[in-house]
């Protein structure tokens, strides 16, 4: 488990999310909960935080998120490599992922959907909207409530190559000092 | 200069987008060509190969962008970083920034905007979609070729984190072994 999470700026979710690491979105609908594996998201807008990600129709999740509007953007450390690919190998409707890979649901504040506790920041999100779902499935969401552990600052994350390879993060560099003030967001 | 690219196919372009780099989108519309820095940008779609990026409308790329239909979307390694920044804190109504910045103009096959031949890769894309330009500044494109240099294999690349911070890719890792063999792409 990660430390205690603390509130965070939902404006700041792209410190995170920017650099394209691997989520996991997890879901629920009525008696269902999800968890699927995701790297085709990106970030649309500062404020309201909107992030956008494209769930494939072909996977379960997809119609718990389509229906209750909601979903959680989980950030798994690069140490959760193995279930991370185990979730994207398998689907819900085979079996309860939460249970298979002993993680761990928290309640959300503002959603229905769980937190996976065991991951270093939960962002929660609504359905912002929904109209390039039938063409792209695209959803675009409101990230309206973020929860993130204090430490590490740089927790190691993973981004996904295809192939079954994942590139892990690496060191930070600063160029703040070439930055027009403006541009430090 | 990288070593001299080959032709690569467009459906792999997700390889080096899924990760999340920084990248460099140049433009051409009738005499102007520009550059600019985007960290918003998503894969969405195998085939036809599409990348949705978000191309703020007080950029001067998102009008040669917009009337042209096409683009660039080219590839820099992190030893780049100070030109990379520098290109995102300049606009180019100010200046010419292949000339400013030293770099060279490669002749694209099949679109007019130019190729940054300085760059490990290069996307050629063409404008797909552009309905959700004016309520999201959303560009739907669809790659129509790809360039890619043959090594470094995996070249290191910038990931940004906002307030003048990058990280830089590091090494990768096989889970091959734990993957359906239909998830394999």
């Amino acid at each position: 488990m990660p430390a205690t999470k603390k509130s965070y700026p939902v404006a700041n979710v792209r410190h995170f999310l920017e650099p394209g690491p691997i989520v996991l979105l997890s879901s629920r609908w009525q008696d269902q909960s999800n968890i699927m594996t995701l790297g085709w998201h990106m970030v649309m807008e500062f404020t309201p935080s909107l992030i956008g990600c494209v769930i494939s129709s072909a996977n379960h999740s997809f119609e718990l998120v389509r229906n209750s509007g909601e979903c959680v953007i989980n950030l798994p450390e690069a140490k959760w490599v193995d279930t991370v690919v185990g979730i994207g190998n398998c689907s819900g409707t085979e079996l309860d992922k939460f249970e298979h890979f002993g993680l761990t649901q928290g309640k959300a504040s503002k959603v229905k959907a769980p937190l996976i506790e065991e991951c270093h920041a939960n962002f929660e999100c609504r359905l912002h909207d929904d109209t390039m779902v039938d063409g792209y499935n695209l959803f675009i969401f409101e990230v309206v409530k973020a929860h993130v552990a204090p430490s590490p600052a740089q927790p190691e994350t993973l981004h996904y190559q295809g192939m079954g390879q994942f590139m892990l993060s690496g060191k930070t560099i600063d160029r703040k000092r070439l930055f027009k003030a403006s541009m430090l967001t």
